[in-house]
């Protein structure tokens, strides 16, 4: 704990693995490719979740639950889908283990399943199977439910938070009478998330279009939230998928409408997962550790005291607990480490390496002196706050640091996004500087692959306020009528 | 929907399936043994996760995420652990689907795992695996930390809720310096899982301890809440278990104390599950459906307009729309049920059906008098309210509803409690009345078989509060010192 991580201009992706296991986020498990979510790193994604939670409950969603487990032969039905998913995944073939007589177990061979069963990698197939029992009339639409689950997809190059196994997720699945208003819930989902990751993660995000070859198997369109990292790449935060009726044909869902017509019904799914976990640190964090803006703050403040004898902490302890009585009610969370098996310089450390927004520290003099010393953690500047304002002044923090954080990673972010004309610019970009490159590109799955061949970079998206402008494609030359979005990503 | 339920005294299993179906709380699905949550089920068991998580952290636990598949091997290291546990699971053998040239997908032969992956039981095993990298030191303990999660055993013959493949649940994994710490806190637990059954469920239980043969495997002690449901047979609803060093034995978790001895710590583990659900259904509900007590209920008051005509819906919707929120302003969880799909006749049965606490129903005479007609769930009593009462009404009817239906539910226990003295009383008992049957016990393992096999009732626990008193075995005659509570079980 407490020690030096290695900076991030020296090794971005060694200090981010350092980072996520000192700050106490998360640890690899004995299971190839399976993370450990450790408290302090749960209860971060545990406010995400209640935010993200209470937001598709405000826009009608409800949420339900569905089986792990899902048979073979449903990922064959809709097929773009089995393409795209049903490879990857963890599968169940025996249902029984036996004693293998020496102390250990083995597989029962006499317990195989008649048809295997994939861990769940994402859920459209059961789901609609299910969707077909709940829907006849139109009275039964639109169905907006919403699901938090862990999925699993096999993955052979594995990273804390950004590509794990098994992690963890919601995947909202709706069901609409028409087309028209599945799209607007596509839209409205992708918005959602822009809104929760600008007012939450602090996170400027780029709404957009994810191109045919990006695009979720077996949806129309996939809506994606691309946010910048602190390296220079691209990390996509969240994806909104229209599905029209494939699914619904897939798995014969049909409703019968108030005129007595029968028709499939319009599907969306929509999903954020821990990786958001990835983009928040990646976002905010610096060489001392963890930056957390303060809506997503397990702690806003942590109260350090500083003493000597008995007699100090009794009356340095009076004062915390004053100021925390007083925070709370105006609806922080403070907490009061009077621990005393940790000295104040290693819990100094600790916080900061963790990210609270707030330090207060308070010493027999500060009493005295009707004082306390306020560390920000977004800024590392120290001062000295009254007694009688100390309240006033954390509150204010409160929206200041959240504030200032989205404000300097836009900045950066703008810093970081170059506008290009040429294929030879675009790749002197990318080489030298890296970040979001716009530029104009003919629209076709050749093209991009081409630039992903040859530079590593993919379109991120074509955004959903990218302005219309004549151009022609930096590569093949060919007409364009905006540019769109590449990166390179995680 | 809205269709009649067969008679609990009927069969009160069907009676059962069908409420389970019809008020919309889950169903089977397409998987052997798994059932869907559907939404208002869902939204019943998210009511109890928030109480028992609020409870849970208010006594210092933590959330925390661990894999959902764990290594063959892992469940070998702990003896007792593996003969009790390991068996009847999911085993992942392959990570691979490909194309069956056929349209369909197969399993990979060449993905084929090197060691089998079983998907959790329960996640003693893995737990204790991490504790032995988060535990050094005495400042490391104790360890508070709880999981929600998804658990699969393979059951052959499943009930929705009452026993399912997967089901949703918690477990706690605790660990502690000294055995005394860990007994405190196996027995903390088992009294919040006694005092949510009693304050939220409404459902009195009795805290007791599990016989040898009914512990849970790799458990010293196993603290258990049994509770009585209407058809006289009891169900287990929550386990505490006292794990003594045998996990930290087995998976090398050794702390280094103060005073600088090393030691290995002391384990407790303790869960509820979706199996909640099914004993609130059956301690409250009856031949209309559901009864939800009023600190559980997703909607405790619902609203139904009564109206023939726009004029009438405008005037009858203002009333309400008025009373949703006072009642709101209340803190109680009000539903307008406007749908101009539905007749009010079919909504009355339908939130009967449901089991919502209170409905109010009104129509353009009740504006003209100023009242609204009030029903109870609980009681199926109608009542004209006025309108300047009916706020005030419907707060003390939120707590009252709640008491009356635990009082109802401890009365039907008491009556079906009965003591008996010999072996030939207890066998007529049971077939006679059923319920819970206190007689005393001579504490061997062989007497408590020959009981099960013999009437198939098993000792459903050793109550905390059992009053000592000299008596000798309905069986053999032996000596005991307190009678033990018997009963026939899910």
């Amino acid at each position: 704990m407490a020690k030096n991580l290695t900076k991030r201009s020296e090794d971005y992706s060694k200090w981010y693995n350092e980072l996520v296991i000192n700050a106490d986020l998360a640890e690899n498990s004995g299971v190839r490719g399976c993370m450990v979510i450790k408290p302090y790193g749960f209860s971060i994604w545990e406010k995400m979740q209640a935010e993200l939670d209470r937001m598709f409950k405000e826009t009608g969603h409800q949420n339900a639950y569905f089986p792990l487990l899902i048979p073979k032969s449903y990922f064959s039905k809709e097929a773009s889908h089995v393409d795209g998913f049903a490879k990857e995944c963890a599968v169940v073939t025996h249902y029984r283990l036996k004693d293998d007589g020496k102390g250990g177990v083995m597989v029962d061979p006499d317990a195989k399943l008649e048809e295997e069963l994939i861990v769940r990698p994402t859920s459209e197939t059961i789901i609609w199977d299910t969707y077909r029992k709940w829907i006849q009339s139109y009275r039964d639409l639109p169905l907006l439910i919403n699901q938090w689950a862990n999925v699993v997809r096999w993955e052979m190059r594995t990273r804390l938070f950004l590509r794990t196994t098994e992690f963890l997720w919601q995947e909202g699945h709706t069901a609409h009478a028409t087309k028209d208003e599945a799209v607007a819930e596509t839209e409205q989902m992708v918005n959602i998330y822009a809104e929760f990751a600008e007012n939450f993660m602090a996170m400027p995000v780029i709404k957009g279009l994810k191109t045919e070859s990006e695009r979720f198997a077996g949806a129309l369109e996939t809506y994606c939230i691309e946010a910048l990292m602190q390296d220079g790449k691209a990390l996509q935060a969240g994806t909104s998928h229209f599905l029209g009726q494939n699914f619904a044909k897939a798995f014969d869902v049909k409703f019968t409408a108030k005129d007595g017509k029968q028709d499939y019904v319009w599907a969306t799914s929509w999903g954020v997962s821990t990786r958001l976990m990835g983009a928040l640190i990646m976002t905010h964090s610096d060489d001392k550790g963890l930056v957390l803006p303060p809506n997503l703050a397990p702690d806003q403040v942590v109260i350090v005291p500083i003493y000597r004898n008995d007699e100090q902490f009794e009356s340095v302890s009076e004062v915390a607990k004053e100021v925390m009585t007083e925070l709370r009610a105006e609806g922080i969370r403070v907490k009061f480490d009077d621990r005393d098996t940790y000295k104040p310089g290693w819990k100094f450390n600790e916080y900061e390496l963790k990210g609270v927004p707030v330090r207060l520290a308070i010493g027999p003099r500060d009493v005295e002196n009707g004082t306390l010393e306020l560390a920000r953690r977004d800024t590392l500047t120290k001062d000295s706050v009254s007694r009688e304002e100390v309240v006033s002044v954390v509150v204010d923090l409160m929206s200041e640091i959240q504030k200032n954080l989205y404000v300097k990673a836009a900045n950066y972010r703008e810093e970081n996004t170059t506008e290009v004309n040429t294929y030879q610019e675009f790749k002197e970009v990318l080489e030298a500087k890296g970040g979001f490159i716009l530029a104009h590109w003919d629209g076709t799955v050749e093209t991009e692959e081409q630039i992903k061949k040859e530079t590593k970079a993919t379109i991120r998206c074509i955004p959903l306020d990218a302005k219309e402008e004549e151009g022609s494609c930096m590569v093949t030359g060919k007409p364009s009528n905006k540019k769109v979005l590449f990166a390179k990503a995680y």
